[in-house]
C-alpha cells in the first residue's frame, strides 16, 4: 500500500484494517439465503415460455390448452400488464415510452426483438408441469429477418426494430468526419427524420456528442496521426447466481417480492412501472446475490411472478436456468469503433477524436454516453470531439456490466495511445505521464478535474518491480493500457441503534455483492471507536429502509460508508448528550475517545461505550442514529495495467505471464476487498479481452449459452494477479473513498492488445482476441510459426 | 363517543377516525404469516419431550435410543445449556437466579415441577418420526408429593418447590392481623427464615405490603364493615396461534430466530440469556401473532429450537400442540384473597385492607405486586394495608394475562364494595362516585394521582340508557363493579422514511396484535396531514430497529404511538427545511399544514407532501425521521360495567341478558379497535367469570388440556357487548393516549358476582361460577327451584 499524502485522515484506528467480514462464515459454510432459498406454504412454481427466433411479429397467442394442463393455476403474457403509454389521442404518450420498453422487455409486447426474448410466464404446482405446460402455448408468429450488428442495423434497407419509439439525432449531427465510415453504406438522410415522422426510421436510438478546441487544428499541429476501427462483441457478466424471484400479491393490492438484485429499490420502481400499481406498495425483502456486476440491476421475473401471484392469489417463484441468464438478460455492448489521435514528435497529444456506436440490443440504452466521456477521460486533450450512437439490434437489451461502456471503448483509444507511443518511441507510460490529466484539466465533455490521482498512479506503475523486471523471450510481450471511471453516488440511507449490549445494529440499503458490509461497518466502528465485530450490519427491506440506490456505479463504500459515517455521528452526538444528562454536566464537556467517553477535565467522569449503552433504555430511551443523502464529490478513478504475455504462434493461444493492477481508489476502507476487486476486474477484462464472446448464429441464435461452452477464465487459466493501492485520498469523502469495484475492467483488453502487438507485432482490432482469432491474425500478418521478438 | 374536555387535540384531523388497518385484509384472507408458516431447505422439525409428573426429581435422562431412530438428529436437555449460575465458591450466584429459573422453566433442571415441565428437545427429519423419538427417551423419575394451592403450598409439611432460592419475607412482616388466617393452619415461623438458612424453607416466594393512614382507627370509624374471603383458579389465555419458533444457529454463531410473540427484543434477551450468548448475536423476526394477551411475553421454545440448530446445523421448528400450550405455557394465577372494608353510613370508606395470596406456578414471580396495587386504587382510601404473597404450587409457571394480577383482586374488592353499598342501601354507583379516587388522590401505594376519568367513567355509567333501564324479571339482577390499569409505557422506536411516491413508511418494533399498526400509523398521518393508507407501517426485526419493550401493559399506543408522533416531527421538521432549500427561503417561514407545505407570506410558495417527496432523492438525498423514547406520563385506566343476568334456578347456568362496558381511554385513537378491546377484555372477563378453569386431579394433571373441555364463551353465548368510550384524555401524551386493552377485563367477574347476588341473593366467592358451582350455592342458600326477585 501506497499512502501517497500525509492527510487528516492519517489517524484513523479502524478504516484500513482488513477484519473478516460479518458475512464470510454464513457464505462459505452454504448457510446465505440467496433469491432461489426462499419459499412458502402453497407455493406455486413458474416458467417462462421465450421466443425462438431473434424478430418476430406476434400474430397471437393461445394458452387454453396450457391452462387446461392439471396442475396449471396461471398464464400471464403482455397484455395482462397495464399500458399506460397508450392515449387515446396520439396512440403513445412518448414521456411514457420507457415503460413500454421496460414492459416489453419483460414480456415481449406485439413483437420478439431477441432469442429468448419472454413471451408468457406460467404457474402451477411444481416446476415439470409448467414446463410442460409451455410447450402447450400456441404462439403464431410472422418471422422478421433479424439485425445482428450495428453496421446492418445502419442500412437503410435493414428493416425497422421500433418505429417512432426512439429520439433521433437532431437534423446535421450526422455530419462529422466519421460519419462517412459509420453511414457509408446508407442512404439514410438524417435530416429528413425527426420524431412524429412516420415515413422513415433507422434503429439508431440515441446520439451524443461532446467537443473540446477545434479539432481540425489539433490534427493540422500533429507530427503523427494514428487511426484506426475496432470492433467487439457481447459478453455477459457471468455471474454464479442465475436470477429468481418470488411474488406474493395480496388481496389488499399489497406485495412482497423477494429477489437479488444490485438495488431492491430500484427492483422495486421499475415492477411497480411494468405492473401499474404506486411503488410503495410494493416490499422487496433483498436476499443475498451471488453476483451482479451490473446485470442484476434491471427487472427480468419480479413483474412476471407478481402478476403470477395476483391471478393465483398464491405464492409464485420463478428461477431461470444458466440458459435463460444468457438469452434473456442483459449481456454487455457490441460495438463499431473509430479513434484518431495526432500527437507531436515530443509526445504532446494535439487532439483526439473518436466514434462509438454502440449495440442497445432490442431497446434504447447503450451506455454510449458513458463510454464516450470515459475514453479520453485519463488525459489533457487540448482538442477533442466524441461522438457515440444507441443502436438497436435484435440480441437481449444490453444491461450494465461493470464500468459500463468504457472497457470497449478504451479498448480502441488505449491501442492507438500505444501504437503513438511506439511511433514516437517514447515509453507508453511516460507518453500517458506527459499528457496526463490533473487537478484543474477540462475534459472533452467539460467538467474540470478536482484532485484525482492519475500522475501517482502512472508514477508507481512506472516503478513497480513489475514494470522494470525483464519481459524477454520468444513470441513475448508486454502490455500497458490506463482507463478511467467516474464512480459514483447517489442516494443513500442508514440507521444505527445502539443495543444494550454495547454492539450496534447498523441496516443500511445496499445490497453487499463485494464485501461492502464490512467496508461499510468500518465507518461506523471508526467514528464510535468500537471494534468492528461489534457493529452489525444488514440489508434492510425496501419498507425497512430509507431510498437507497443501487448497488453500482462503484458507489456502496463512497456512499453507504459516508452516510454510516453520517449515522454514527449523529449516534455519537445523542449518546454525548446522555453521559452529560447521566453526569449532570454541559454535553461540550464531554467527548468520545478510543471507545471511551470522558468529560474534558473531571477524569472520574468516564464511561465505555459498552456501559453507557447498557443504562440508555432506562435513561430516557433507546438511541438511533439516521443519516440519508445523496452526496456529490466522488471521486474518478484511475487503474493502470501492466501485462506480460506469451503467444503460441502454432495454435494462437496466448498465455498471461504476470498481471499488475496499480489503481488509485481513494482511501482502501478494506484493503483485503479492494484488492479482490482490483483482481476481479482485471480477471474479467482477461476473459473480455482473450474468450468470452455470445456466438450468433445467423438467424440471431445464441450458440453457447452455457457455462461448457462460453468459456471464462478460470483459476487454472491465470496467473496471481498483482495489486498495487494508490491511495490519493478524495477530499470529497469524509474517510478520502474514490470507489474500486468497477475501473479495473477497463484496461485489460488494451493492455493485452498492447502486449500482442510487443510479442508478435501484431494490433488487434477486435474482441475477443481468441486462439482462432490470433491464429488467423497472425497469418495473416507473416504466416504462421514464426517466432518473434527476443 | 363522549368526549369529555374541550382540550388541545379538538382538532385533529385523522385521529378518532375509523380508517381500515394495513393489515386487515391479509388477515382475513389468511395470507399473513404466523410463527409457524416459515420453512427453510434442510429443516428438522422438533418435539418437546414433557414431564407426565407435577412433582419429581430427575434421576437420570438416557436418549441414546432416541438418538439411535433414523431419522433424529439431535436431542438437547438442560445440561446443553450453560448454568452461569453455578460458582465455584457458594454453589449459586443470587443475582443469577432468575436465568436459572428461565432455563430450567425451558428445560427442567433437577426436577420437573408441574405436569407438562418441558424435559428434552428432540430434532428430526419430520414431525412424525420426532414424536417417535420421544417415547424412545428414558427418564428415570424420583416421584415427589405435588403442592397444588396455596393454601397446601404454605403448610409447614408442605414439601418444598425450591431450595433457598427465592427471597424471604424480612422477619415479622407476616405479623398482620390477615396472616392468622392464611398462616393459622401452619406453624412457619417467618422470623427464622431467611436466605442462605438451609434448614428450613417455605413455599413463599416474595412479598409485599402497602400501608396508608391508620388502619386500626379507620375500621374503629367505620359504621360497617365487610370481610369475605376468595378463590379463584387459574385460568389461560386462550389464545388461537399455538406457540412456534424456528431457528438457524449460524456456525459463526449468529442465530436467527422467527416466532410470534408480543416483543422479539424479549424473547430475543431471554433466549440470549438462556442459550449464553449476546443478546445482539440473536436476530429475531417477527411474525403475525394470533393472539398473546400476555402469554406470548416468555420464551419456551426459542431456546430449544437454537440449541438443536446449533447441535444440527440446520434450522429447526417446533409448533405446539394445543395441548402443550395448556400444559407447558403460563397461565394466569390462581389465588386465595381476603377482603375487609369499612364505611360510614353515609357511605364513606374509613378503611379498607386485603391480603391476596397468589399463585406463582412453579417459578416465582406472580403478579401479585400489581394486584395489590390495582384492588383499592379507584377509590380515595384514607386508611389502607394491602398485603401481597407470591406462593410457588406446582403448577406452570403463570404468565402475565391481560391486566396481570387485577381481575381476581377486582373480583374480591368490587364484590365487597357492592356488599358495603347494599347494606348501607347506596346506590353501588353512588357509593363509588362518593369514594371516587380523582387528581391529588394518594393510593395506598404511595403515588399521588394525575388526571384520570374515574368520576367522569362512573358518571358517564349512571346515565348510561341501559343504567337507567329496567332489568327487572324472575331471577334476574343487575351489577356493576370497576377496574382499575395503570397502563404502561417503556422504550421505543421509530423510523419514518419519506419515499419518492409520496407514501411514508413507518418501522416499529411494537408486534402488532390487537390493530396498533393502523394507530400508530394515524400517528404520522395526524403530524404530516396525509392520508392514513398513504403510511405503511411495518415491523422492525432486532436488527432493524431499535430497542422496544414489548406490546403489553396497553402500552403500545401510548409509547409507539407517541415515538411515531416524535419520528414523524423530525421527518417534518427536515422536510420543512428541505423545501425552504428549493425555495430559497428561511425554515422558519416554511410550514406544513394539512399535507400541503406553504410559505408564511408568499402563496406562490406551495408543494403538496407528494410533490416535495418525490424531489428529495435529487435534491440532497432521501429523508428519514428517527424517534427513540422511553416516556413517562402513562395514564391510568378506569373501566365501569353493567351486567344483567339471569340465573337459570334449576340448572345453574348464568344468561347474559345485557353487558356495557363504560371506559376511559384517553383519547380514542382509533375508536373502532378501542371497542374492539373493550368487548374482547369483557368477553375474557366473562368466561373467567362463568367457565374457564384449569381441572386439575389430586396428581396435578390437568384433566382438560383442549379446547373442546376447556370451555371459552363463544359468540352463541353472548349478547352485543355495549361500550361507551370516555375520553379524558392523558396530559402526558401528545394525543392524550391513556391505553385501552386491559382494564376491561378486570370488572367483569366482579359485576356479574354482584348481579348474581341481585337476582338470587347469594354472594359468590370463587371462580368461575360456573353452573355447577352456582347450583350448588343455590341449594345451599335455599333449595333449588326458589324463584328470586321480581
Amino acid at each position: 500500500m501506497n499512502n501517497m499524502e500525509a492527510s487528516k485522515f492519517e489517524k484513523l484506528r479502524f478504516v484500513g484494517s482488513r477484519p473478516i467480514r460479518h458475512d464470510g462464515l454464513e457464505k462459505v459454510t452454504g448457510q446465505a439465503r440467496y433469491g432461489a432459498d426462499i419459499s412458502f406454504p402453497q407455493m406455486l412454481y413458474g416458467k417462462i415460455l421465450r421466443s425462438p427466433y431473434a424478430h418476430a411479429r406476434i400474430k397471437s397467442i393461445d394458452f387454453s390448452r396450457a391452462l387446461a394442463l392439471e396442475g396449471v393455476q396461471a398464464v400471464v403474457t403482455s397484455s395482462d400488464f397495464p399500458k399506460p403509454w397508450l392515449t387515446d389521442e396520439t396512440g403513445i404518450d412518448s414521456k411514457l415510452i420507457n415503460i413500454k420498453f421496460s414492459s416489453n422487455n419483460v414480456l415481449a409486447g406485439e413483437k420478439v426483438l431477441y432469442k429468448g426474448h419472454a413471451v408468457a410466464g406460467v404457474a402451477a404446482s411444481n416446476a415439470y408441469i409448467a414446463e410442460k405446460a409451455l410447450d402447450l402455448i400456441d404462439v403464431s408468429y410472422e418471422i422478421l429477418p433479424p439485425i445482428l450488428d450495428v453496421m446492418q442495423a445502419i442500412k437503410v434497407n435493414a428493416g425497422i426494430i421500433h418505429e417512432g419509439m426512439f429520439p433521433y439525432p437532431e437534423s446535421g449531427l450526422i455530419a462529422s468526419e466519421f460519419n462517412s465510415s459509420l453511414i457509408s453504406n446508407s442512404t439514410l438522410d438524417m435530416s429528413n427524420h425527426h420524431q412524429g415522422d412516420d415515413s422513415k426510421y433507422s434503429n439508431i436510438a440515441g446520439y451524443y456528442i461532446q467537443e473540446i478546441g477545434d479539432i481540425d487544428k489539433g490534427f493540422m499541429d500533429a507530427d503523427v496521426v494514428v487511426e484506426r476501427e475496432y470492433n467487439t462483441g457481447s459478453v455477459h457478466q457471468g455471474y454464479i447466481e442465475p436470477h429468481s424471484a418470488t411474488a406474493i400479491w395480496n388481496r389488499d393490492g399489497k406485495v412482497t417480492i423477494w429477489c437479488s438484485s444490485q438495488g431492491h429499490f430500484g427492483m422495486r420502481d421499475q415492477t411497480a412501472e411494468v405492473v401499474g400499481i404506486p411503488a410503495s406498495d410494493i416490499k422487496v425483502i433483498p436476499m443475498e446475490i451471488g453476483g451482479g456486476f451490473g446485470g442484476k440491476t434491471t427487472v427480468y421475473l419480479e413483474p412476471v411472478v407478481a402478476m403470477l401471484s395476483k391471478k393465483t392469489g398464491r405464492p409464485v417463484k420463478i428461477t431461470m436456468t444458466r440458459q435463460e441468464v444468457f438469452e434473456g438478460t442483459g449481456p454487455t455492448l457490441g460495438s463499431y469503433m473509430k479513434v484518431k489521435i495526432g500527437a507531436t514528435k515530443d509526445g504532446m497529444i494535439t487532439a483526439a477524436q473518436a466514434l462509438l456506436a454502440y449495440e442497445a440490443g432490442a431497446f434504447p440504452g447503450s451506455p454510449v454516453n458513458m463510454g464516450a466521456q470515459c475514453i479520453f477521460a485519463p488525459y489533457d486533450i487540448p482538442n477533442g470531439k466524441v461522438e457515440g450512437f444507441d443502436i438497436l439490434v435484435n440480441k437481449p437489451k444490453v444491461a450494465a456490466y461493470r464500468a459500463p461502456g468504457a472497457p470497449a471503448a478504451a479498448f480502441a483509444g488505449e491501442t492507438v495511445i500505444d501504437e503513438l507511443s511506439c511511433k514516437l518511441n517514447i515509453d507508453p507510460l511516460l507518453f500517458r505521464l506527459k499528457n496526463s490529466a490533473k487537478e484543474g484539466t477540462r475534459r472533452i465533455s467539460g467538467p474540470v478535474f478536482p484532485r484525482i490521482g492519475f500522475l501517482e498512479t502512472v508514477e508507481a506503475s512506472r516503478i513497480h518491480p513489475h514494470y522494470l523486471s525483464d519481459f524477454g523471450g520468444p513470441n513475448r510481450g508486454r502490455g500497458v493500457a490506463a482507463g478511467f471511471w467516474f464512480n459514483g453516488s447517489g442516494p443513500s440511507s442508514v440507521i444505527v441503534n445502539a443495543n444494550a449490549d454495547g454492539t450496534v445494529s447498523l441496516i443500511e440499503g445496499s445490497p453487499d455483492i463485494g464485501g461492502t458490509r464490512v467496508a461499510v461497518a468500518m465507518h461506523v466502528a471508526e467514528v464510535l471507536g468500537i471494534p468492528i465485530a461489534d457493529v452489525h450490519p444488514s440489508i434492510g427491506d425496501t419498507d425497512s429502509i430509507g431510498f437507497t440506490s443501487m448497488t453500482g456505479g462503484s458507489s456502496v463504500a463512497f456512499k453507504t460508508g459516508w452516510a454510516a459515517y453520517q449515522a454514527a455521528q449523529d449516534l455519537k452526538a445523542q449518546m454525548i448528550e446522555r453521559a452529560s444528562d447521566i453526569w449532570d454536566v454541559e454535553a461540550g464537556e464531554v467527548n468520545l475517545k478510543d471507545g471511551k467517553f470522558n468529560h474534558s477535565t473531571n477524569q472520574d467522569l468516564q464511561m465505555d461505550f459498552k456501559e453507557l449503552a447498557g443504562m440508555l433504555n432506562a435513561t430516557g430511551g433507546p438511541i438511533v442514529g439516521r443519516a440519508a443523502i445523496n452526496p456529490g464529490g466522488a471521486g474518478a478513478a484511475i487503474s493502470v495495467h501492466i501485462v506480460d504475455v506469451e503467444v503460441d504462434p502454432e495454435t494462437g493461444k496466448l498465455t498471461i505471464l504476470r498481471y499488475t493492477v496499480v489503481q488509485d481508489v481513494g482511501k482502501a476502507i478494506h484493503p483485503d476487498y479492494v484488492e479482490g476487486q482490483m483482481q476481479g476486474g482485471a480477471v474479467q477484462g482477461i476473459g473480455w479481452a482473450l474468450n468470452e464472446e455470445y456466438i450468433f448464429d445467423k438467424e440471431g441464435v445464441i450458440k453457447n449459452p452455457t457455462f461448457l461452452d462460453y468459456r471464462m477464465p478460470t483459476s487454472l487459466d491465470l496467473p496471481m494477479i498483482d495489486t498495487h493501492i494508490v491511495e490519493v485520498n478524495n477530499p470529497g469523502h469524509p474517510y478520502g473513498v474514490r470507489g474500486v469495484g468497477e475501473v479495473p475492467i477497463v484496461p485489460p483488453m488494451a493492455a493485452i492488445a498492447n502486449a500482442i502487438n510487443s510479442a508478435v507485432g501484431i494490433r488487434m482490432n477486435t474482441l475477443p482476441m481468441s486462439p482462432p482469432v490470433l491464429l488467423e491474425a497472425l497469418w495473416a500478418n507473416n504466416g504462421a510459426g514464426k517466432v518473434y521478438g527476443d
